[in-house]
């Protein structure tokens, strides 16, 4: 059975009523109006600043159904917002998506994009409270996601100082060696990263926090977007830079230069945060045992690679996946 | 010039210089974080709950290059997300926009799109806070809008009840005659429609309001999603339903119904709403003062159009655009 057999009316209906379903709906208490009106009412918690972003995923582009299952591509779309909301410190309230597909979309396909939402929108306690639907010759998803945090406790992205220490969460290039995998034709991809989104909210907690950033273009990419706001150029410690369990012999395999992925590869959304340095003795070498006591306070790994220093003369720029 | 000649960081900096140049933007108190960081960060007043909406245009479903320009397009796009908020009776307080468009894309439609987005924005200040770009076989604008209203005070589709009186702003229609006259080949789509967001405030405010919804999909079909959702029937006068100066000459000379493009022809974002009957001797006949006034407190005329009576046992359904 086709979208169109199934009509825009019918099909609203199904969402709605998978959405009324979601554990995320019942236990919310900042939902007043969801589904089904002109647009969605939230009450956030008083004294919080309101998040929001938007993330799109389109067929061809961002996922592929020969490599992807339509869940796993619901799920990667939701992480995408989610993952946005945690570099800010903020805490999710609900999203609303805009499907857009050709009429002869399978039913099936639809509910395991929506299967793939909820399930992810039940696990981070974001409810789905609205959305679009469209034709198209083409599927695509954009979300936008809605999150809030204490009032002036939004981590930016300009707020790195020389100085400060260089922190990822987790570990980088697992989601672009699957993507190569799957290109290679061996294997689909089914990994769905963590939004970092229990680590986020303690950073905004913290005391002597610089600037905080999702990975999505790529390690290197997304600190660039980091030290452009600040002002600031960075020392990296490549090899320092957290990498997957047998990612290297993985990589050998395939062919593909492991370093590269790390740094380069997108769609891992692990963050990268600064921290203010203490002092001048606070070298790498001393950095061991806070490393460790972060790690425990964020819910997450995480690994100091580098530190900001003042803006150089000339900065190599790199680049991350770009849409045009 | 094609969109891949400049890239897409270029693009994103067109985007954020042109925003942050706009009029909406330099005098919005709300907006903390705009774009540039990994989402926008927004502080509304104290006590009003959170409204937030998405609609979607796509190339060939919703707009045609070959009969509309594009600041046309990014107009109606943005004013379709904004008609939304003012049937809830929220303020604006921002948008985000993904725009999806082949690489082949014009800077010049692109840079009209963005020019008709911000020219609604500055219109209704509404800024454009955040958005994101991918490449796309067919161009796509999705908004998603935010705006607030005072706590508890958010207009609802399912607040009808029997006795009601209906009303509507404007004229139906218009629009529609719009679009079968480009199909016709007799000239392109222009008429931007107004967002009745100062209706929609002042309507919010009101006693004896009930239900309220913007006309999108056309009167019929979204009286019945106002019928569906408070669990009543109406009866309607369709002689009443207001048109534009000359609209049945016009219709006559294109050959088509009027009374069908004033009741079921959408994209005329009127707002429909209901108000507490008075009690039995508050016919129609008697209800001319009271338009009138009602006219002057929304800043733009309206017209009762029939009543909510109790849910009839089987209630002929009308729909609108259907897009699957």
């Amino acid at each position: 059975m086709k979208l169109r057999d199934l009509g825009e009316f019918a099909l609203i209906e199904r969402i709605e009523r998978a959405a009324s379903r979601s554990r995320a709906v019942g236990r919310t208490r900042s939902l007043v109006v969801g589904i089904g009106d002109d647009a969605a009412v939230l009450r956030p918690p008083a004294g919080e600043d309101w998040v929001v972003t938007t993330d799109a995923h389109v067929e061809g582009v961002h996922f592929r159904w020969r490599t992807q299952s339509a869940r796993c591509v619901g799920r990667r779309a939701l992480v995408a917002n989610l993952s946005d909301l945690a570099a800010m410190g903020a805490r999710p309230l609900g999203f609303v998506f805009a499907l857009a597909a050709p009429p002869d979309l399978e039913i099936r396909t639809f509910d395991g994009l929506l299967a793939g939402l909820l399930e992810e929108a039940d696990a981070h306690g974001c409810p789905l409270i609205g959305g679009n639907l469209s034709r198209a010759r083409q599927t695509s998803v954009v979300i936008s996601a809605q999150g809030s945090v204490k009032r002036g406790r939004a981590l930016l992205r300009g707020a790195a100082r020389p100085g400060d220490r260089i922190f990822v969460t987790g570990t980088l290039g697992g989601a672009a060696l699957e993507v190569a995998r799957a290109a290679a034709g061996r294997g689909r991809v089914r990994g769905v990263p963590t939004p970092r989104l229990k680590a986020g909210r303690a950073l905004a907690r913290m005391a002597g926090l610089g600037a905080c950033i999702d990975i999505s273009d790529g390690l290197l990419a997304d600190l660039d977007h980091v030290l452009d706001r600040s002002g600031c150029s960075a020392e990296l410690d490549l090899a320092s830079v957290p990498r997957p369990p047998r990612f290297e012999a993985a990589c050998r395999r395939l062919g593909v230069d492991p370093i590269r992925l790390a740094t380069r590869g997108g769609e891992d959304y692990e963050l990268l945060f600064t921290l203010r340095g203490r002092g001048r003795s606070a070298g790498r070498g001393a950095a061991g045992p806070a490393q460790a006591a972060l790690s425990r306070r964020l819910g997450v790994a995480v690994t100091e690679i580098g530190k900001v220093i003042k803006r150089a003369a000339r900065r190599q720029k790199t680049t991350g996946w770009r849409h045009f």
